[in-house]
């Protein structure tokens, strides 16, 4: 079968990344023989994966057929899990999410709990035999080939636990794990169509996912994009205690743990980061002073990134984005103050368009991409649709 | 000869990172048939690039031949510019400087005084009749498919030269123009068999190149690695005006350019970095003193890229590196006060073993990379020896 599914992957990604395609421009594109070609879209036409649409009429007036990626074949299960609480959806072979839930539980509850909260919520989402895939991101860091979470900070309880293996049983494709910051940036640059690029999830804590040459940048063990403990650049003659064991980190002046905190011991009824955007919307001006101070120290801590990286896009999400210019506009101010004109003259600094569906997206992309390598599309293509 | 030479590269490629092999090695590693094994090994035989050793006597008695890389069959001529001298060296295929040579200029003299005291230093290493390959690093930010400098702060009157040109009538092979850190951090990662690497330059300025999934980190415009003009993390009371017209840049602290500055305020006959380096040397407590700061603000630095990108190894060169421990213990001091340690715990910091000699080292492989690539190899191989 791999024989026969040779080629395979190189001739499906041309259709999930060009669109719809005529036999003749897949022999243009790849360069294949046109029995090669004509084996390759047969098999990917006999698993489901492309279908035959209506094709123009040509000038020679024999109508031209054409194939189209058939992203509704099968149906990828994704879990972006924060430290308090998680989104699943249910995509389809394009990363586009078709139904999403959220639910509220703390990451430190420990791996069976919350993942038997994910089970359910699968279960709602997806009949598991429509299921090709699955792929949960988790706020830590990750040995990415092993599926497992290595010396997770706040993953109290999940150091080493197979994750995959939770899922394996239920989903006979691949369960990927994947950091929850590295699956957002791989949804950004996917849809900016960016090969540098960072992403920056501001929620309950801080993490940067880096995407450089194209490629998730997960450093020597899979600890890169810590940039939440980083010293700030400019603390105040105060330290502040981090929950890390260290003083002054990014995370200090601007994770949502610390509004919180800062804005609890101010006598506000705030309890989590969603309370700090609430009082945000409503003009509480001292939640708004300390969301915009918050910004100017993420674009202090950036500035380093982007004199040092050279990104085109810096995509923000996570709860604390949904402040928009409020942080936005910190964010900019310091950013420009401390880079040269050369690294930041196409950069772009945003709210990701994808919103609070970046993770699930991100992961699903990134399950679809195992899914549909060679190794794996051939166990697909041995089933035929 | 495309034809004939298709999967050249990657036969000959083996033999470069594995040492001798045998034909069924060959075959084993690359799943070609016998055929097509026979016919690249006769071709890179006869331009000359593998020959035949003696061969072991096999278990049953028969002599297997064996090939190995013929590293000395051609030369390549290398060019390590920086801010105020440039280093040159002809090296052999293998990437090993064979004799070097050094002159004083400052970059800022121009291209046409510069690369026309390189083009006669050239002359002396090499006859242009054994040079398939050139290489030109730069201190600048470098657009690397077009061979120019872009926007380059310290170069004055290089922007947009065409360097290559410069170089491509006397020499016929390929000449690649690299920014001279990049070229370092090549050399390192190559050397110390490492994906995941920063390289440090610390001389008349600083500045950083960085090979992360085994590949050179550019950036949006090749402006990535400066480092040098990131903000200090303890900057003083006082600020410190940075030539780039900030304030309390990392170079205002930790450059050449910098410690010049103040050892020379405090009376000292110092011009050059190099003269710092000889006061660190003869125990002056002065320079002592500032190198030592210089490495603490170095550290910090670092420090926030050790979290952000979690490098196997950092690599120091540049004319300070000489001060080995007075700058190291400073610079380790920092790094790990202000890191967490999974991101540490197999991170090495060391100064290069290559010397003085990275730089030429790095551009004599990212040239043989680009020479022993398909695209040239079939001109190489048309050539026979």
């Amino acid at each position: 079968m791999a024989q026969v599914a040779g080629h395979a992957a190189e001739v499906l990604d041309l259709f999930r990344t060009l669109g719809p395609l005529s036999r003749i421009e897949v022999i243009e594109h790849t360069g294949l023989s046109r029995s090669t070609v004509n084996q390759r879209l047969a098999a990917l036409e006999g698993a489901g994966l492309i279908r035959e649409i209506g094709g123009a009429e040509s000038s020679g007036g024999r109508p031209s057929s054409r194939f189209a990626f058939a992203a509704d074949r099968a149906r990828v299960l994704t879990a972006d899990i924060g430290a308090m609480g998680f989104t699943l959806a249910v995509c389809d072979l394009a990363g586009t999410p078709l139904a999403h839930l959220t639910r509220d539980v703390e990451v430190w509850a420990g791996p069976e709990q919350v993942l038997g909260m994910v089970q359910e919520g699968f279960d709602e989402l997806a009949d598991p035999a429509d299921v090709w895939a699955v792929a949960v991101g988790v706020p830590g860091p990750v040995e990415f080939a092993a599926h497992r979470v290595v010396n997770p900070p706040i993953m109290t309880g999940w150091d080493g636990y197979d994750i995959a293996a939770a899922f394996q049983t239920r989903y006979p494709g691949p369960v990927v794990v994947e950091n929850d910051v590295n699956a957002r940036a791989v949804a950004e640059a996917r849809v900016t169509g960016t090969d540098n690029l960072i992403a920056l999830k501001l929620g309950t804590g801080i993490g940067a996912g880096l995407v450089f040459n194209g490629r998730i940048v997960r450093g020597d063990k899979g600890a890169a994009g810590d940039i939440g403990h980083t010293r700030a650049a400019h603390p105040d003659a105060e330290p502040r205690p981090c929950h890390c064991g260290n003083l002054d980190c990014l995370e200090t002046y601007a994770a949502g743990w610390a509004l919180v905190r800062t804005l609890a011991e101010s006598g506000r009824d705030v309890h989590r980061t969603a309370d700090v955007v609430a009082l945000v919307a409503q003009g509480d001006m001292e939640a708004v002073r300390l969301v915009r101070a918050a910004g100017r120290a993420v674009g202090e801590s950036v500035a380093t990134l982007v004199s040092v990286l050279n990104p085109r896009v810096i995509a923000l999400s996570g709860q604390l984005a949904q402040c928009g210019e409020v942080l936005l506009s910190g964010v900019r101010e310091r950013m420009y103050q401390q880079t040269l004109p050369l690294a930041t003259r196409e950069l772009q600094v945003v709210v990701s368009d994808l919103g609070e569906l970046v993770g699930v997206t991100g992961l699903a992309l990134t399950a679809i991409d195992t899914l549909l390598a060679q190794d794996s599309l051939d166990a697909v293509l041995a089933v035929p649709a």
